[in-house]
This record gives structure tokens, C-alpha cells and sequence, in this order.
């Protein structure tokens, strides 16, 4: 069977001295091998016996990309439970929400995490015990929960040694939730086998292309669909596991990436404008860096030219919570290899084409399949052994009406070799006149003039159009942007009556949890 | 589920345009797309109901590796039969037994192996229909079978859209025998599953790390273990794929890898003794070609050597028919990019470590792990999702003794970084003064001797030392080699009670239909 426990096992013969890396909530490095893992996974995988959970239990977790969440990433699906990562980034009441509805009876805390659910400390009446992530000299000291426990103690002393159960692969290894962007946030439990087979596709070269010879750091959180499922597909390979803790500005990520030679990193496109304005700041290069992942959401061309500038390669890539999440990659193909530089620019813009396994149709309006031009906007529906059939205890939703299939949500082109383009998500996507005007290229176009640091385009209603772009921008230190900016900088590049008719300048845009705009409440500020 | 259907449909939806390039039998180059193969592939699945085929049986195939072949491999799985490609180079005899083992109700053969079965006709009385691959105009006439069905003919007009049943992965999709060094071959079953979780590990990059990118040519056959998998993990990533057909003398391959800008190619040593040498011969390049993967069996250091020369990285391979085939590839780690040189090339005279899924273990004299200091002899047992657990419509076989694990019969060493080097095979391993001496090392040494061609080691009785290794030697065309020119070559790159006892100088030496130096043949001329 394709399970968890025999990826990590797999891993640990072959790959027992290769390093994991971490930078701790203190800020110190903490670094041990894959044997030292798997030992402390064992030691865990018993304690957690101890607390008395049974098979198929919620596992909730709240911390950040360390060795500690990563043992429990691995001993709480190894050992029959189900690892839940919880995005500290979300509301309050989403959190208590989110806990309350995967019903989960242990949390694991991050001590600067501590705070935030002593603030839920009613709703959290199921949770049977908590334990911060600690040794016995940083534990915190709460009022509100008088008998924490810690982690370290918690497993010292526990067996090295544990019976990993032979499950069948069907069984759930891990929960998460979306980030809600629109209504409360829904579970995606996922298998031992979509895990393994996500951890695959993602591996191949086609998509992220890790290799044990790689050095890989997951900056996306652990806690965002499980890092994209770097922390399963690193080990696979046997690759150096680089977990960079809460610290993702520029300077910490750089420094990580110069002394553990960090070859390929992922993230959404918000933490490497820190990372990429630092090395230039400092005239610094990115040494080993070859290869980042960026999705989340749409990387703005722009992004793409700098890390090249810089001899790295971005790997645009697509994907939900409901797809495992990595289900599109954009990798030139052998046709592609002597396009001109302009043709192969536009390519990289595009979100990419589906990894191994994963199906996907576009639907027009009448729920027939759109031509494959790269023009036509379409639903994109997709599926596969790592995508979704359904939320975790939840009614019939609507994303899953078509058997077998799931509605994304998103309208997209599709070309002819199979390239997806992000144009909108269904409900941002701005009608004027009778036609669509996707409102991610007015974005994308707006932070590439040099004087815009974040742009968000969203619908204003218009009596005669329906509906018109109203830009948002968020200028650099400094600088300015008008009206008049905006004419002249989208003048032959886009249609005129797509250019936004209004240009708005404000000091800041609302984002999720997850570092998205957040469209909704933009909207209310037209 | 994971089907062989699912795995083509997808790949034709997104790489429609790749083209799939065949040697034919008559040698001209035909050519067509993933769309032309897709549609050809349906209407041969339509054939295949007619003809009575049921949910199960077996459809062997006697072909080349060509367009014809491929669409069999694919249809007959895709609709629920199983595929059997047949050896054509085991002994009549052999072919004969397996026609009957497998049961297989109609058979598919190129022209030029008609006269292969037409003298085994009183044995195939289970045979209903054999199918020619070739149109109408090539149809050869056959006393012995007067109902020969001709391929083109019997697709032709057949719907170019059919049904892929939705099968269970676990239903078989296609059988190999084993090439029978010792006893009678012995047929292995894959599943759906197996075969798609095999091309995945194949296109991993710490396996062949096949890509859209890539121009994939497995000169390796498909009657040779599903040419080791290719033909699917092409297929899986979108490469472009050119099928050499008969023809694998160094004149055709080269001229396949200059006119369809092959990038990885597989196949075992002796095929490319013959293309290194007419390179040589030619002061020509290999071109866009980068990347080798042999197996089969070792390669002699001297091989990886010399297309490191061209520019070419040879990925050392192992596998068996058991193991569908390739469990092991040599691809350096993180810690090896520094090595010297000779400790590099030492690396890659190694069959390698395990792929994605695989386990293994090595077991000494008492049953018990030996120490992984790449230097003590054990029997190597592996297991996982690709690997099999018995033998097709056979009694219990003592290579699967051990529940779950699968023993090779080979004897290796691994190393703390988990590479596998096969010494030998157990029955091939020469045992002296109570230590035990591999062939496959001193075998190696001879073939890097410039007046050497080919070499064999096998054991002689002797009364001092149990036994004594004997060395035959095939010099170079116009070259000699004497005892003393081996005592000198040996010299001090093996311990002295190494160095073969006697040297014998012969016109060729005896192989398997698989290429690989029959062992059981050269030990009678002793």
C-alpha cells in the first residue's frame, strides 16, 4: 500500500544521514538528520498512543515550518490519525470554527501561537489536551490552560521503535481547510495513497523536479495545504529539507538559502517581492537557487524576469486545497525549446499544464467544452486520484455537483498543448458590454510599471456596461500613480475598452489568511 | 483508478501534436501523432471485441518496437486484456511453452517472424487468430496458416471512438515471461496499478527523469520487459518517442538519434559496444542525445566512461522481470557533487539505489541483514507496489519464500547510502578457499583491456581451492590476448587470489535471447 509510514522508511534507509534544517521560533538553527527523525518520530508516533487517541482521530496543529510539525506531520498519519494543520492566519472564529468542526482532541501548539486560542479557550471544549511545541525551559505559562503539556517531555523516554499499522491506503492521513474566501472555511481530508501519489507528480520533472540532490525549502507554511506537499515529496526523494520557522523576510530567507545551499523553494508571489527587493537592495545573487515554485495566486510576469535575471527558474504552478494542491505546473515542452524570448515570456504568464493524473475540461456558460485557443473563458473542472470528492463532514456542495468532477471555480483559457491561464476566479471576473474582462492581466500589467508595488482590479456597476474595472494600486515608497499613469501604461496592451475607468491610490490592500487579495472586501470600498 | 487508458487519454488531451517516429519492418520511417495513436489505439480495441475476446484473455504479441506494437500494448490493455509480449529470440521450443502457459487466444506478429511459428504450428492449436502487422500489400501467404488476418485490415473501418472500460487497477494488463537462464521461463502479471506506479519512478528524476521535453527512444524491446517500461513513462510525461523497429546497428541508431533529436535512450551493454564503436569509427557526436540508461546487465565502467566522453550521462539501471523492471538506478546525491573523479566514476559502476516505492534488503549466509558497508556479499530481496508476488498460474516458487519479499538471486553489496552493486548471480558466484569471488568485476577489468571485445568468468572445480576462476576472453578483430597480457592487466586492481587461474581465447561467446553471456553454456566448456 501507498502509505505515509513507508515513504518515511523508504526514505530513512537510503537517505539516513541526509540533513533537515530549521530555524526555530527563537531564531536559533536546529539541524538533524533523517535517522533522527525517524527516531523522534517513533518516539512521538507512541506518545500519541498514550494520550489515547484512536484510529482515525484529528491531530490539530498551529506552528510554523519546523522539524517538531514536521514529526507530527509524518507520526500522526503514520500512526492511523489525522494530521489537521490549521492556518493561524485565519480569523479568530474560523480558527475556533474550523477546530470545533474537524473535532480534533489533541492540539499542538507554536509557544508564540499560545495567545491566539487562549482567546478561544470557550469553543475549544473537545480538546483534550495541548501541547506546546517546546522544551521544559520555554514553556509558557497559561492562565487559561493550566495543564499544558510539552512536546519534549511528551516523547523523551518513548520507544525509538514503533509498529507502523498497515493501513489501507484509503484511509484519511490529513486534513485542511480552505481558506474561506468566500463563506465559512470547508475540509479536505486526504488519503495516504493521494498523498503518495501527489508526492509523486510532484517530483517529476515536468513539475517541481526534486531530486535527492536538491536542497529544498518550503517557505509556503506547512500550514497552507500542507507546503504543497514539499515535506512529503522532499522526503521521497531524500532531498535536504530546509524549514525556514516564522522568519520570511528577506534577509532571513537569503541567509538560509546562502548557508544551506538551497537549490529549489515555493511560495506564494507576496514573500519573494521581500526577498527578490532585499538581494537587490544589497546587490546579493541567490547562489544555489535554481528553481521556485510560485502559486497561491497568479505570479506577475514581472516577477518572473527578476528571479531570472537572477539565473533562477520559476515554476508557475496551480492548485486548491481540493487538488492535493499542486495540479498544473507550466514547463516548456520540446516545441517550446526555440520559441522566441517574447512567445516564451507569454508561456511562463500561463499557470501550466496538468501534473500526472489530473484531468481537466473548461466549460462555457452552456456546460459544453470551450475551444482549446487560449482565448475562450471557460470553468475549469478538474480530476484525479489527488483531487477531492467531496468536503469533510459536510452537505452535498455544489462544487462537487458533476459526479466524479470539481468545479474549481475558476475561469481559465486552455491553449492547445494543454496550457491553463488563470484569468479570474467565476465571481471576480468583471462583464462589460457582454464580454469578460478577467481582471488578474489588468493586475499584472498595473505592478509592471515601475511605480506600483500591489494592484487590485475588482467591478464597479456602470448603468450602460453593467459592469466596469475600477483599478486599485498600492504605490512604491515614494512614488505616484495617476490616472493618466494608467492610460499611458495600458495603452497597446490590452483592449481600450478593457483599460479600468477609474484608478484608485491607497496605502494598503486587505488579504486572506493566505496572503490573497481579498476581492470581496475590496469591492465594498468602490 | 490508475488505468493504462486513463494514462494515454490524458496524455493525448494535453500532447496531442507530440509525434511517436517507427523504424518500420521494411525500414522506411512512418510517423504520426498522439492523436493519430490514440485513434488508431480505439479502433484496434474495437477489432480486438470482435474478434471474441473476453475480459482477461491474453493477446501475445511477436514484434519489434514500432507503432503497430505500441497500439497493442495500449488497446489491449486499455480494454481490458492483457498484453503479452512475446521473446522472439528464446528457443522455439521456449516460445512454444509460453504460447501455451499464457493461453493466449490470438496472436499479433510482424512478417518477418512469421516463419518463427509457422514450425511451431502443431503447438498453437489454443491459438484462434493470428494477425499479421502489416497492410495488405505485405501480407505474406503461409501454407501452414491459410487464415492469417492482416492488422490494417482489420482496424480499418472500425470506430475511432471507443468505450475504455473503467476497470478495478488491480486487474492485470500485461504479462512477461522471464528470459529462463535457469529451468523454464516463468510468466509475471502486472496490473493496471503497477504499471502506471512503475512509469511514474521511471520519469522521476533520480530514475531516467523523462519529460515533455524529451525525445525518448528505448532501443531496449518491448518483448524485453515491456522495453523496461518506456513506452508508458513516454507516454506519461508527453516525450516524443521513436521506436527503432529491427534495425539497432550503429549506422540506424545513429541516424535515428541525428534525424529525431533523441535525448535519452535505453538499452543493454551490447547494443552499444555497437553504436560506440561505429561513433568512433566515424569521428561522429551523439548529438542532442544526453542521457543512457543500461541495464540488462552491468555495464562495463569502461562503456560509462566512454559516452561521458560524447557528452552523454549513462544512468546505471537494474531490474527484472518481477519488478516490471527498473528498481534501482545510479543517480549521484547532493553529497556526491564534489567527489574526485575516480570515487565518482566508482559511483557509477554501481547498479545504483532503490526507485520510488522499492524496499530492499540484503541478506547473509544465516537469513540476517548484512552490515551496508558496500563490501559484504548478500542475497539482495526486494519488495513494493511494482514489484510482484508470484509467478502466473504456477505453483509456489522459493523466490517468494519469504511473504511479501521477492528474492533476485542475485548476490550484491550496499553501501551506507543505499547503492546496490551486483557481484554476481548466486549460482554464478565463484567460491574459493572459502571466499567468494565475483565474475562480474573481473569481467569488467577484461572488457577495459583495449584488445579485449567481450569476456566471460566462470568457475573451474579445484581440488586446493574449491573452486578456481577461469577467464574466456573474445579479443578485438585483429587482436590477441594472453595469459600473461591478464596477469598483467589484473595486477593490482584486484587482491592476487582473484586473478583468473587460466585464460582462454575464444571466436564468440554463448548468450541469452536477452543479449546476456549464458553462463550454463560457458561453464560446459570448462
Amino acid at each position: 500500500p501507498l502509505l505515509v509510514s513507508s515513504m518515511l522508511r523508504n526514505a530513512v534507509k537510503t537517505h539516513g544521514d541526509t540533513e533537515i534544517v530549521s530555524r526555530t521560533a527563537e531564531g536559533a538553527i536546529h539541524r538533524y538528520t533523517y535517522e533522527d527523525f525517524w527516531r523522534r518520530s517513533q518516539q512521538l508516533a507512541h506518545a500519541l498512543h498514550r494520550l489515547g487517541l484512536r484510529a482515525g482521530d484529528r491531530v490539530g496543529t498551529l506552528a510554523w515550518n519546523g522539524h517538531r510539525h514536521l514529526e507530527l506531520l509524518y507520526a500522526v498519519s503514520g500512526a492511523g490519525f489525522v494530521s489537521h494543520t490549521i492556518n493561524p492566519r485565519l480569523f479568530p472564529d474560523q480558527i475556533a470554527g474550523i477546530i470545533e468542526h474537524a473535532g480534533d482532541r489533541v492540539l499542538f501548539v507554536e509557544p508564540d501561537m499560545l495567545g491566539l486560542i487562549e482567546k478561544l479557550a470557550e469553543r475549544l471544549q473537545g480538546v483534550e489536551a495541548i501541547v506546546i511545541l517546546a522544551d521544559r525551559s520555554r514553556m509558557p505559562v497559561s492562565a487559561r490552560f493550566p495543564d499544558l503539556l510539552c512536546y519534549e517531555e511528551l516523547i523523551e523516554g518513548q520507544p525509538n521503535v514503533f509498529e507502523w499499522p498497515q493501513l489501507d491506503e484509503r484511509t484519511a492521513c490529513g486534513l485542511c481547510y480552505t481558506s474561506g474566501t468566500t463563506g465559512a472555511p470547508k475540509g479536505v481530508l486526504y488519503s495516504h495513497r493521494s498523498c503518495v501519489l501527489h508526492a509523486m507528480a510532484v517530483c517529476m520533472p515536468d513539475s517541481f523536479g526534486l531530486a535527492a540532490a536538491d536542497s529544498a525549502m518550503p517557505v509556503v507554511p506547512m500550514f497552507h495545504v500542507n507546503a504543497w506537499g514539499l515535506p512529503y515529496a522532499s522526503i521521497l526523494v531524500g532531498a535536504k529539507l530546509v524549514l525556514p520557522g516564522a522568519k520570511l523576510d528577506g534577509t532571513s530567507l537569503h541567509g538560509l538559502i546562502a548557508s544551506e545551499g538551497v537549490t529549489m523553494t515555493a511560495g506564494v508571489p507576496t514573500v519573494w517581492t521581500g526577498l527578490l527587493e532585499w538581494v537587490a537592495a544589497h546587490g546579493e545573487t541567490l547562489g544555489s537557487l535554481r528553481k521556485v515554485g510560485i502559486g497561491g495566486s497568479a505570479c506577475p510576469p514581472v516577477m518572473i524576469e527578476r528571479f531570472a535575471a537572477l539565473g533562477v527558474d520559476v515554476v508557475h504552478a496551480w492548485g486548491m486545497t481540493e487538488s492535493s494542491p499542486v495540479a498544473l505546473a507550466c514547463q516548456p515542452k520540446r516545441k517550446h525549446h526555440h520559441l522566441p524570448a517574447e512567445a516564451r515570456r507569454a508561456l511562463g504568464r500561463k499557470q501550466g499544464r496538468p501534473l500526472t493524473g489530473i484531468e481537466l475540461k473548461v466549460l462555457g456558460p452552456d456546460r459544453r467544452e470551450v475551444p482549446r485557443d487560449g482565448k475562450t473563458f471557460g470553468r475549469l473542472m478538474i480530476r484525479g486520484p489527488t483531487v477531492a470528492a467531496g468536503y469533510f463532514a459536510s452537505e452535498n456542495d455544489e462544487a462537487f455537483a458533476e459526479p466524479g468532477w470539481f468545479d474549481t471555480g475558476d475561469v481559465v483559457t486552455l491553449d492547445q498543448d494543454g496550457f491553463v491561464e488563470i484569468v479570474d476566479r467565476t465571481k471576480d471576473v468583471i462583464k462589460s458590454g457582454g464580454e469578460w474582462i478577467g481582471s488578474i492581466e489588468l493586475e499584472n500589467i498595473a505592478v509592471s510599471h515601475p511605480s506600483v508595488r500591489e494592484a487590485a482590479v475588482v467591478a464597479r456597476p456602470d448603468p450602460k456596461w453593467g459592469e466596469r474595472p475600477v483599478l486599485f494600486v498600492v504605490p512604491n515608497d515614494g512614488k505616484t500613480f495617476t490616472a493618466t499613469d494608467a492610460l499611458a501604461h495600458y495603452d497597446g496592451k490590452v483592449a481600450k475598452w478593457c483599460i479600468p475607468t477609474e484608478v484608485r491610490v491607497v496605502d494598503a490592500l486587505p488579504h486572506t489568511a493566505t496572503g490573497k487579495l481579498l476581492k470581496s472586501e475590496i469591492r465594498k470600498m468602490v
